[in-house]
């Protein structure tokens, strides 16, 4: 897998790595069987007491589906970690023997994230790390290492590395409850490069609500359960590469307050896929139409605006998050921006 | 207490449930022995394997401060639960024997949150519930019942409830962790009322705030630490009360990526307060200036343009939150929304 070296044309590159997603995901859906032992075997037979998320940025993102997913599947309790309880505070981590963390950096480099995973281990807790380098400080810093191999991500914007995570975190999700709801079969795993391969093969929907988008400076992007973590991750990457003011909300939360922000200048973006949360999200239009407020469908309906075929299942977050990725890009390119490098952003997230 | 019933001008509710809120605070500190001692009771004496904050909107607000408050007394596994994991995918919980839940909900009647507080209790958890209405049904369900005792709130942005239900999140920190850094002494708790007496007796320079944020559409409010439930809580009041599209973030994720949506049309409000968090969002200034983003400073240091006095603990989330209840009440009247009653929204969050 090789990654475009020299990219004239804006978001080439992001293009390029995006591109590569059904390639990437279809690799970690080969050794979906290996990986899902590997973590019922971290766990020796017996349940971990909780599973706790470490992650920052996009990796948060996957981190919450992560958490989704395992307590769909195990009903048992997952934490998503506060770093700066023990980063700034300085708060040592106790009670973690017995569970498990998943630390997430797509670099494995992170600092503060590298730091944590010690301090957590330290407490008791099993740690796997999910990275893209499993020669990294993270993936040694942990009893499993889930690498995602996807090859170099040279965008500022990460897309094939947080897919991947997405990924990694239903496997870890069925490694722990194989009968759950929450992970994935590898048959329905199998499912998403093609679904994903689908996305890509069609950006025109993303063309025309890049246009919208193009005129306005301010988005409001809504889901629920498996889409929400799409949401943010949708949100994050619109900021990023275009400085659009996007914010990612629960359905829940959004109706009972937030949703005051949209109106004739400032449209809503639902992600609402085959999911049993996904119809509240669906009811948000008519309330949004009252307000006057230009709305855009992503989903499985017939008449989204965006589409992903149903999957019946958690791993829609992930076509759901390429749907994001294409409208940031072609958002970034409409406004001349190259989402490539924005202005002032780094690729390795230096917390400390 | 009374709440004025015939009120005339636009945000005459708001206005006059904000400066209750010295007296709320002052009559849970006089509560605070009593209140501790029923959390440390509710224990036995041992303590819990974790513990889970359970709210919506802005009482999600008060489960983060109290999770941070908790882990850092306590060190313990704390969660937010994600109340559609059981109320949309029915998945019933486990492994929550030898847990605490704390349920917030101002009203005590929002029906998920009343079904999760019972949901628990049958998953073996403990239940503390944080209402403004000791004979709720949240507090039927509960082992042990809060009662903020803040008197009948009518308009619809709560005010008095929130600080109420931040200062009761630290007693329970306090209950399980007397000797802290997460909950307060009483001592500490007892400056709590001056503090915000203080900054409701100084309204300029919300005024002068108010004017900058009427001539934009968006704002970023960032945080850290105590100050980070604080630019959830702001940025919800004024998309509540005046449609604009204010977000808020963490420090730490908003350095890296986020930061792109700041700029002379998109300005930024940073609070930062004496917690050891804080240093990082001021190193926020540079950056921001350089990307000629209007800056408003809200915290301790003597250039702020919205002040509170520094008191060197976690209260701190107490005054911030009110500078930003004044922020949103100033900029509504300046817009001509009258935030009492915004259009569309309920006082009563209905999510099923």
């Amino acid at each position: 897998m090789t990654t475009t070296q020299l990219a004239a044309a804006p978001g080439a590159r992001m293009e390029a790595e995006m591109r590569q997603q059904p390639e990437v995901l279809a690799a970690l859906v080969e050794r979906w069987p290996a990986l899902t032992a590997q973590v019922a075997a971290l766990t020796d037979g017996v349940p971990p007491l909780g599973v706790a998320f470490l992650a920052r940025g996009s990796s948060d993102h996957a981190a919450l589906l992560g958490r989704y997913a395992v307590e769909l599947g195990t009903g048992l309790p997952t934490c998503l970690v506060a770093p700066s309880v023990a980063t700034a505070y300085g708060r040592v981590p106790e009670g973690f023997r017995g569970w498990l963390l998943v630390a997430l950096s797509q670099s494995g480099r992170t600092p503060e994230i590298v730091d944590l995973a010690h301090r957590y281990a330290a407490a008791g807790a099993r740690v796997i790390a999910v990275t893209n380098d499993g020669g990294s400080a993270l993936a040694d810093a942990a009893h499993l290492s889930i690498a995602l191999e996807a090859g170099p991500e040279v965008a500022v914007p990460a897309t094939k590395t947080v897919t991947g995570q997405l990924l990694a975190v239903l496997a870890v999700a069925s490694g722990l409850a194989p009968e759950g709801p929450g992970g994935l079969t590898r048959t329905q795993a199998g499912e998403l490069p093609q679904a994903v391969a689908r996305v890509l093969a069609d950006a025109e929907g993303a063309e025309r609500a890049a246009r919208l988008l193009a005129e306005h400076d301010r988005l409001a992007v809504v889901g629920r359960g498996a889409c929400y973590p799409a949401a943010l991750e949708s949100a994050l990457k619109l900021q990023e590469t275009t400085g659009l003011m996007a914010h990612g909300f629960s359905t829940a939360d959004f109706r009972h307050g937030p949703i005051a922000v949209c109106g004739p200048d400032a449209p809503a973006l639902l992600l609402a896929g085959s999911g049993p949360a996904d119809a509240d999200t669906l009811d948000l239009r008519s309330t949004l139409a009252a307000r006057r407020a230009p709305t855009l469908l992503a989903g499985v309906e017939p008449e989204a605006d965006l589409s992903w075929p149903a999957l019946g299942h958690l791993g829609e977050c992930v076509p759901a998050t390429v749907r994001g990725q294409q409208l940031a890009l072609a958002t970034a390119r409409r406004l001349g921006i190259d989402p490539d490098q924005p202005a002032g952003l780094n690729k390795v997230t230096m917390t400390n």
